[in-house]
């Protein structure tokens, strides 16, 4: 029965994908419980601390009767492990369901497959694998903070059509469209952090935030009550302190690896947190040290907006996992800026190579987004 | 009854269309006859010199009887003056056809509208206007000659996602795949011309042919044996006598300013076509002769595939209708060579704007279109 599988699973995902500003650092999930053809029961996980999508699927069933003998499509393995709430396995089992469908298996290799082994001793007949890929797609952060220890990394650029950010002289405003920017504030929305560098903070002199009146969605003013970290790479903590990052809503945190007492006690005096790190050979923040960094803030999905220099760093290290570049319709000619600093290519043999995933309008503008295959 | 006649139409441009590798200097036409909902006889313009879409599509109906009474759709307005062949207009009304549907009036001024006169004063009723946009997509370079006294003139890039077509060192090499490859052997092959600058041929001693193997069409062989016009842009001719885009089947041209009456000689003695043009302010072929001359030979589709420097100064000169990006998923960084020398863009307010046309995936590339909106 994998076409009604699917189905159910289908609704499962996209009532996972309703907790993807919210649910972190847990990840998204959606429950659907089906009996005789019927759903009678669906949730989500909304946030950390509060009911898991399988325990709101139970809570949101009409006649509890009905649960026993029934099947639940959960889009990842439900939790074997006492956390915040009880164990899912535990509380499906409870609830007398007869059988059920799983999309993933738990990606944290230490759980792994202990729910289904729960369910199964409990003589549950259990499915695993139903729409996987769609399931993987909606959790990449999640997944690769589990299985890598690390966030899912993504790059976002705006360039011309000839893959330009700025003027020489470092003139720049913004080059795409108002579809363009809901989409960026989106992408912010949804990521637990975004690293930027200090020049763009000293330069641009950004805010990184997510604005509600950008977003176009209905719970815009919710979602925009969480700021994801903010995270600055300042070697030598340059940052100013009348930058405007650090007067926003949120956490910002300054990465750097060479002290200054002072400048610290001024930064931590307006709430700014300040972590020293590893330098790399180069007496820079090792990008290393701030992958360790926000893997340990429990980060999934890490946007980095920035500037060539750094990104192209980012991209020498072999951190990025996406690139999304949104390209405006103009051109600003040879002398402009480009995308990403590579110092080490120097011949045709030393590009980079990717693979575009997508490519899609969006407003004016078009929005790619490419994958580093060597990195994941 | 426009459905009806869409439907028909559709059918005609698609016939039209089998024509794009071999009518020019004429437009891509086609027509289908039809009686009682059924199409008695259908045909397409196939080369100049032989018979348009009217007759051969009169010729192809079997039982000539039916032809009296029928409705004709033609892509493009019958014409009505004697050419090589006689006057389709004409041939319509003796044939006795009831009523003609045409997509779009003919776009030479000279003529525009005689044929429909001719024909609403036999008594045939007549409907202009059914798929016209289609239409004019189709014969863009023909139109254009046409209207503008120019030829369409279509810019081919190729690029890394970063903007990048060949290493600072010159080195460079196909960063695209062969779907991309493919496509541009295409437009070359239903392309009036293509012009590359003399640099082109120093560094890639390119040859900018269209070869039957990388067509990927059914009568691969029969279209390459006409070549595009090569135009060559030397205001010095400082082209190598071995070049191998002199050695070439089909005619290759020298545009030049500077004379050298030797290198003439040599290069006719090549059967290279060598005709001086007037230079402009800084000495070199001016652009715009260069489009004069181009439409003098009764060019409709004009590919430029040339480096950054005549690239940018056609851009700037207004001259580009549309640009075409093969875009390959591959980084080569801030050094390597960008996409359009540019040098009047000194701010922001000097961007060039473009609208993106579309957008698609070609084997791992993609192949952007877009449009300089100020041009046309």
């Amino acid at each position: 029965m994998t076409q009604v599988d699917q189905y159910y699973m289908a609704q499962a995902l996209r009532l996972a994908r309703l907790g993807r500003y919210t649910a972190f650092p847990n990840p998204n999930v959606g429950c659907v419980l089906v009996r005789d053809g019927q759903i009678i029961g669906q949730g989500w996980h909304q946030k950390a601390g509060e009911g898991h999508a399988e325990v709101n699927a139970l809570a949101s069933v009409v006649n509890i009767d009905e649960v026993k003998g029934s099947t639940a499509y959960v889009t990842l393995e439900p939790c074997s492990h006492q956390g915040r709430t009880p164990p899912c396995a535990d509380t499906l089992v409870s609830a007398g369901v007869n059988k059920v469908v799983i999309a993933m298996k738990d990606p944290n290799p230490l759980v792994s497959g202990r729910g289904i082994a729960k369910l199964e001793a409990a003589g549950i007949e259990v499915v695993v694998g139903i729409l996987e890929s769609e399931a993987k797609a909606l959790n990449k952060g999640f997944i690769s903070r589990m299985e890598r220890k690390r966030p899912f990394l993504r790059c976002k650029m705006a360039m011309s059509l000839d893959g330009r950010t700025a003027m020489q002289s470092g003139e720049s405003q913004w080059i795409t469209g108002a579809s363009a920017r809901t989409q960026v504030q989106r992408m912010r929305a949804s990521s637990s952090a975004i690293i930027t560098g200090v020049s763009s903070v000293i330069y641009d002199d950004c805010s990184l935030t997510v604005r509600a009146e950008q977003l176009d969605l209905e719970q815009a003013e919710q979602i925009a009550q969480r700021q994801p970290l903010r995270v600055i790479l300042d070697s030598q903590l340059r940052v100013p302190l009348t930058a405007k990052i650090l007067k926003q809503a949120g956490e910002t945190v300054v990465l750097f690896c060479q002290s200054n007492a002072d400048k610290e006690q001024a930064l931590l005096a307006k709430g700014v947190t300040c972590v020293q790190l590893a330098a790399d050979e180069v007496g820079r923040v090792s990008l290393q040290a701030v992958m360790d960094y926000l893997y340990q803030r429990e980060c999934n999905d890490v946007l980095l907006e920035t500037g060539a220099t750094l990104a192209g760093a980012f991209v020498q290290a072999g951190l990025i996992d996406e690139l999304i570049i949104f390209m405006a319709p103009t051109l600003l000619g040879h002398s402009a800026r480009g995308l990403f600093n590579l110092p080490t290519i120097h011949k045709m043999a030393d590009q980079q190579p990717l693979e575009i995933l997508s490519s899609r309008v969006v407003g004016k503008d078009l929005m790619l987004t490419a994958r580093f295959s060597g990195n994941q």
